[in-house]
């Protein structure tokens, strides 16, 4: 199979990798903004050739959007402008609403899948691409119900290739979920380094003390701004939504402290402690 | 040397296997509440006997208080009421401002160090406890100036076979970074905990989508509230300070969300980033 993967940064260059580690792509053609990140990919190996848009559409058997969320929804019309049986579309993004309901009524519906690996690291650029990623990872197909057959059974029979559980939902359904389980994760990090940053003027202590739960509460706040501010404005009604009842709760603890109220204390925190009943 | 260990958790246990891993205590003396859990740690070779707070503090070189830190400070002035030189006397607390005000006067001050490891994790009580625990973590000493030579060199000693790096600070300047750099993570984890926990009703999904970078997050709302409650609460005022500052970071990142202000918001992601240059 010859693969087309526009966006070789984390999650299409690891994509990438591990196509090719497990053998299942003869020839990858990638696209990267600028002459310097493209070159940097194909120095990395995340691609045997860089091509233009157009020509690795038409040219691939599978073509892969794993570009900024607000970039996708476009590229994928165009890239279904060009398609035809039996070649097939995906985007990797992180939300679906938008693309799902851009693409909705084009002629090759068919022919497109959306997908999304619940893998990722903080890191980004084809630098941050790695081995082994993906595997024992949940990947969610949306709206599996509009995709051709066969464009259906090929990524579904890719993915399981990639050792990664598959799970079905609808494109609302996935952003509301990922809001709550995902992009509020790194709105509270993203505030928690800027508290930090703000208050704790002295690095050296953050440094020294920061053996203390720090580290990995603070590590998505490394995530770059490129990816997320697309994804937390797509996303914008159920972030917004988790995001109020974040604060509500922050709001909650802070009268409690304030109160001394430690019963009170001891039943959220106790609550809170039911999550270990799902995060092992 | 003969070491007393009151309270055989996550701490003070761990402290045990330190200690007697690398063959610095000749007999551990330990103490828990409940018949259950001393069983427990002396099965799990936590202690070589249980004994009484008195009698531990009478017989042993060294007593370790490693309690909820509420319990500490009249635990170290009925400890610093019986011992006598060579007697050293430490805790392993979080917070240090109350404790050291309680013994500031006390005639056998000069016989107590007080001491925080930058070390933990999640979990709590005897079956916590774990081998390899504080190494290459930083340990926090406070009011050094206000220890007996010797016994501030005993403890100093100790801590550096254990391989971690000692500072020194007032103990009103450890309750202030320590709110910055973990008391505040822990808030907003056990907030998040209960925000996820509240809004998404069907744990399958939690579970399945997780991979988003939701459990590092929330992997500190597991601590238990025996041990936070009084931690929060005993260094209320900086944690407030904290907690209102963090509480309006998430406020300033939700009006941005709002307005679509995508470069309010790239800029604060980007200043975000600039954590990594702490925390690596």
């Amino acid at each position: 199979m010859k693969v087309f993967i526009a966006g070789l940064g984390l999650i299409g260059g690891s994509l990438s990798l591990a196509l090719k580690d497990r053998g299942l792509a003869d020839e990858i053609l990638g696209m990267e903004i600028g002459r310097e990140r493209a070159a940097e990919a194909l120095e990395l190996g995340l691609a045997d050739r860089i091509v233009s848009f157009e020509e690795g559409v038409e040219e691939a058997d599978l073509t892969v959007l794993a570009t900024p969320v607000d970039t996708i929804p476009l590229m994928a019309v165009k890239a279904l402008n060009r398609v035809r049986e039996p070649q097939v579309v995906i985007d990797l993004g992180s939300t679906k609403g938008e693309l799902c309901e851009v693409i909705e009524q084009h002629a090759n519906r068919g022919r497109f899948v959306a997908v999304h690996p619940m893998w990722g690291t903080e890191y980004s650029g084809p630098r941050a691409a790695v081995h082994g990623a993906f595997a024992g990872r949940t990947t969610v197909i949306c709206e599996r119900e509009k995709c051709d057959e066969d464009a259906l059974y090929t990524i579904e029979e890719l993915f399981r290739a990639l050792e990664t559980p598959l799970i079905y939902m609808g494109a609302e359904e996935h952003d509301l979920h990922t809001a709550y389980v995902s992009h509020i994760s790194h709105i509270t990090s993203f505030a928690l380094a800027n508290t930090v940053l703000e208050k704790e003027r002295e690095d050296r202590h953050i440094f020294d003390l920061a053996g203390g739960g720090f580290e990995s509460t603070v590590r998505l706040a490394k995530s770059s701004s490129t990816t997320w501010v697309p994804i937390l404005l797509q996303n914008k009604y159920n972030v917004l939504d988790v995001l109020r009842e974040h604060i509500h709760q922050l709001q909650l603890m802070r009268r409690m402290i304030e109160r001394d109220d430690k019963e009170g204390l001891g039943e959220m925190i106790d609550r809170a402690n039911s999550i270990q009943r799902i995060i092992h």
